[in-house]
């Protein structure tokens, strides 16, 4: 992953660990953090009958919830201590049937800014120990300053 | 909604309906099919622990799967018997905080194709009997025609 | 047009003509501003040799460009005076062969707000009379106030 | 540039050439295709009056374009003979003011299909020879077999 960042807050992980710990969904659908560094982040989501579309697929919807994950928390390394991110918007394309054991979500900061964070999310679905491009992700966040 | 298209499967709702039941996410998130017409279709989820996100709010990337949904089945209703559909790209922007009672995602199709189906998506949500646009979508869907 | 906008500048009209007719580019591909409302703007390009592609169409880049434009300057009315507005992102789906005389694009605000604003673009060819939609663009676009 | 990917036409790149050759409004905007690879393109747009916005900066619709041009012409590389392409959809992003002397996209096939191409556009603008990222762009193409 992208380490050529330099975090704004020296507790970059704590805050993007936490702020993650409190998203419910990522809990229902088993999504687990498993990287952090300063301008990246990666996110895994095993397969389970719970995540999966009609053809026992990953659901899309999901693999583009976790890519959003991916990106936004990516984005937020990067900003100051009680900044929170928004997305603003993505734009998914599919790229090939997610069918595997788990999906990895890896995000990346291309333009870091006061305001608008542009992401790249790159999306692999693993089956016996094969990773394919199954997704990707062009996202744009807003960084939210904390109120004084 | 838009009922102007002439679907080509008298059964189309009861094929989209099939299809929707056996997608186990939408059990999971409690999302509900509403109505399925020529060229439409709308889908509403209930707010709940599960679908939120870090500050109450209802999950982006559940509103997405949502959205992606409502246009994707939008998109079947005008496919022939046996056809499957797939998502081969969505563009979706959050215009407001999803806080409320629930959302309300409208998919339509704009332009129908053979091979490639273009829909817009627009999803609401409702707090206290007022709708707020809270996102907006626009997806590429794919038609696969059954094997022969 | 959408008219149920209030502007923040009541020279809105003049401030976004002024704008566009510096526009090199406009000129140079024979586009026209047609129309300017509170929210709304309509853009038309006649076809010429030079806006075409290797078919004798207009070429989606150059109607993605108008579309780009339309959009941009309807989010310009909302803006107070002197507020420059710039394009973060669009999304544009081709939706027909654009074969005609002439391309219209219609922007709309969607979602105005301080910072970004979202619009929805659609393009419309016209060919002996009937119009044809042949693109339709999802745009964020960010005001950037005067400097003080 | 990528050149892990196999031709299906020996000569695609005279026909790449020859349809590039084709786009009276390249020409117009000065637009150059540098390089062409299995799987990639190169174009470069040098700047001009013409291809100028109201701050003297390249347009953003001009810079789209282009990208689209080179993306559109990475997947045609990996296209039998005579098969045309025609753009599905795109998403552009704008990541910085783009003041230079000239623009390069650099379009890549990210994922090779039959029917469907999707492919990723890098745009750097050159400002005494330092490159800076001005945009980039997911693209999906459309794969016409030539009419038997």
């Amino acid at each position: 992953m992208n380490e050529s960042f330099a975090p704004a807050n020296a507790d970059f992980e704590a805050a993007v660990r936490a702020s993650f710990a409190q998203q419910g969904v990522m809990q229902l659908i088993g999504a687990e953090m498993v990287a952090v560094k300063p301008g990246a982040c990666r996110i895994r989501m095993p397969f389970s009958e719970r995540v999966s579309q009609q053809h026992g697929l990953f659901h899309g919807g999901l693999i583009a919830t976790v890519a959003d994950s991916a990106g936004g928390y990516a984005a937020m390394t990067l900003c100051p201590a009680g900044t929170e991110v928004l997305t603003v918007e993505y734009k998914v394309n599919f790229l090939a049937p997610a069918k595997g054991s788990e999906v990895v979500a890896i995000g990346r900061v291309i333009k870091p800014g006061r305001t608008l964070i542009v992401c790249s999310v790159d999306v692999d679905v693993l089956s016996n120990g094969v990773a394919t491009r199954c997704a990707m992700v062009q996202q744009t966040m807003m960084a939210i300053a904390p109120r004084g």
